[in-house]
């Protein structure tokens, strides 16, 4: 998917958020938006979450052609706390489902009287598939398609990085692990370059690396120790074990020795670097417990941030609607 | 399941609705009240659909034993609509399942604070047999059973064609497809059938047609040309693709070129023959996708018209068992 | 597990309920508390159940890694009627699964915002060690782990007791089926201890019998008549088929006729002695269906209290978190 056309049908004519599909080509004032009305949504110290009547009287599907019961549970919270009412539906998705399938679906509940969906999809470009298809009324959010993107993770991770480092143009980010399948590192990535971060590394085993690290702005490293030097933040990615356990010359716990983040391999980055992770854990893999629930990690201050993210996205997006 | 019991089994002793089992034998009076109370459930153009709170402190149940997600979503956000607590239960049925179980299921259920059951069940009589044990309180909809009775479907079918074609006296129907194993077009031959309408043309293939036609008061023919002549409305029925794929004579093409709803075939019917689909269609099986959402049809009015046709089946009843 | 640790685990500094775990070593006072506030949430004979806004703000998760439909509605309809939001997740457990995942998937729910879990899981003790880890505002029920516990089940036994058989340091209770692997059982034993009832007779199989009967505090035997011989109550447990099918002397049949609750076997109890069983009953099994729907069973009443004690549960315990 070029972000050409992802960016434009996200945004509606006077400029303001129409669906959410992807961070790539989405303007920083309405990146700085959404990270501004989360704020408003993260409770104080002990305080127990807002509700608010946002979306009082709005129906929102939580529309998942691959099944995520976490996702769909951060989803389904930010959008009763906002009032609406949710309906979730896990739908099978087959080989030989066609796209025509996913558009009569659209339509059915569209006729239902659907506000938003929010859509888990396995494939590239279903989700703007959907809000191309979209009537006027209705409003699309990619909760992940395919390896293509997955915007509200990688606007949390900003959002989440914001609270603790908020100079984006100063900051060093390393990103462990298999970005070349990773939804969450290529939207990541997009949103940290627009917010005016340069310095991103992308650190792993040669065939994790993305091909076009170039058009990313990204560099890339098979060395640890160089590419988290003087990092502020260590992004660690989910891995899927299936891709390294059958692999002779690097198991599980080469790959952790090599990639996880350790203590060790910590130590190459700044003593005070943030340590984030989009979750689960697959512990002893990809992270070290230790260092997940250790003093720099933000991996559940990640968690409690993407409800709130959540939120502002489908309120800013109901807003607009009402106001077209 | 012949008429009588079915019929008296859903209607109380003062005449009014007490659960919803099947179309055949429901009065006229009853059939026109739900459809003047759904009326006022429809939204205005544009406007979002209506949260009312007419079952509030109620608790309606999905109860199903067969899956369908659509079907069950509209139940759901029909009771949501009318403000009330919605539990959904998949229950799993298999062949082993003795009627005994679906009984203790009920008392079980009804014990838990249960006011009205959505039911779907694989079996023809599910639906009349949990009516013939529930609690005085307690009232049953017919979500689908076997190839029995879909009694809102038909509901919100006579509903969207009276909004078009009123004079029901007048009209010509044909329903083309496997209406001998499809319990939507028993339940709206019924309705139509009390509303008035006595010519109604069966169209299929000679194993789809039903061996009750004349008991039904439909004709049949294997002819499509002969079954749309003149025809005002064209129903289309969702084929199960098992039941004509492994059929040498008549592959999935063959079928749609002699029964799908096709530019070809319809236009035998008279130029602006509405055009209706229970949903999901099987695009290039028995409906082509141009026709489906060309301007002849209402198969999406249908899907919106059903929210609200479920809504008043379920304020009309819950009105009648709060008079008792 | 012995009962110091998860006594102490579910009461806080103040001696008040903190989570729920077990019955075992539950301080009386706090029994009888959850008792007299379950009172107050049986609706009146006909009336509706009732709503109260007591965790309105509040989500409960009902995090259930194993199956079980309707434990999980009884939970999921007690929040709701205390106006809690309520998120249902279920989660594969596999053999490979460890603790340590169970953890990570606390900290990540908390960090959405849960406030109450209701936890349902295959392996003693889980309950316990998520009561271990939680955070200070969090609270965990336990809805059945393993063959431990069953703590809510076991409350709602003695409150139907307490209903009509008040006196219970002068009841004899019969407990009938497979003590030896029921969590149930245990835990409806330690309540009635608790409560000052003596005579607890447990009767079935030799291999169904518990090895520790002494400490339960309760007498075994495999002679139903002896075991019933004047019992206030009669409990029959439900029995897997798998435990009696393969075994050639004592098939289905057998064991209905021997330990079966039928009107011949119930004849050795006092003529008005209750008849209980947690559900779902096996009609032909563990019970005869007449003396199930009879005049002597309260099994519908243990389901209708059922919703009050959870009720009254979680109202308790939210009430102490927001004291702290």
């Amino acid at each position: 998917m070029s972000g050409a056309p992802n960016a434009s049908i996200q945004i509606d004519d006077a400029g303001r958020l129409r669906h959410l599909i992807t961070t790539e080509g989405l303007p920083r004032t309405l990146i700085e938006r959404i990270l501004d009305t989360a704020e408003t949504f993260v409770p104080a110290a002990g305080a127990p979450p807002k509700k608010v009547p946002l979306l009082r009287g709005k129906t929102v599907f939580n529309l998942f052609f691959e099944n995520s019961t976490r996702t769909r549970t951060t989803f389904e919270l930010a959008a009763k706390r906002l009032s609406a009412d949710v309906i979730n539906m896990d739908v099978a998705h087959s080989s030989r489902s066609k796209g025509e399938d996913d558009l009569d679906t659209l339509y059915t509940l569209e006729a239902m009287g659907a506000d938003i969906f929010a859509i888990r999809h396995p494939e590239n470009g279903a989700a703007a598939r959907f809000a191309a298809h979209a009537a006027d009324n209705v409003a699309i959010i990619n909760a992940g398609d395919g390896s293509h993107a997955h915007p509200t993770q990688a606007l949390l991770d900003v959002f989440t990085i914001r609270r603790h480092r908020p100079d984006f143009a100063n900051l060093s980010v390393a990103i462990v692990g298999d970005v070349s399948h990773s939804r969450v590192a290529h939207s990541t990535i997009h949103a940290l370059r627009t917010l005016g971060t340069t310095d991103i590394r992308v650190v792993g085993p040669k065939r994790f690396l993305p091909d076009n690290a170039e058009s990313l702005g990204v560099t890339t490293t098979g060395d640890i120790a160089a590419g988290l030097s003087g990092a502020d933040v260590v992004m660690g990615l989910r891995i899927q074990r299936e891709r390294i356990a059958g692999d002779a010359l690097e198991g599980v716990a080469d790959y952790h020795e090599r990639f996880g983040l350790t203590a060790s391999n910590l130590a190459h980055a700044k003593p005070d670097a943030l340590v984030m992770h989009p979750g689960p854990i697959n512990r002893g893999v990809e992270i070290n417990a230790d260092i997940a629930y250790g003093n720099q990690s933000v991996i559940l201050e990640q968690v409690r941030n993407g409800i709130a993210v959540r939120m502002a996205v489908m309120a800013i997006i109901a807003g607009n609607s009402n106001a077209r």
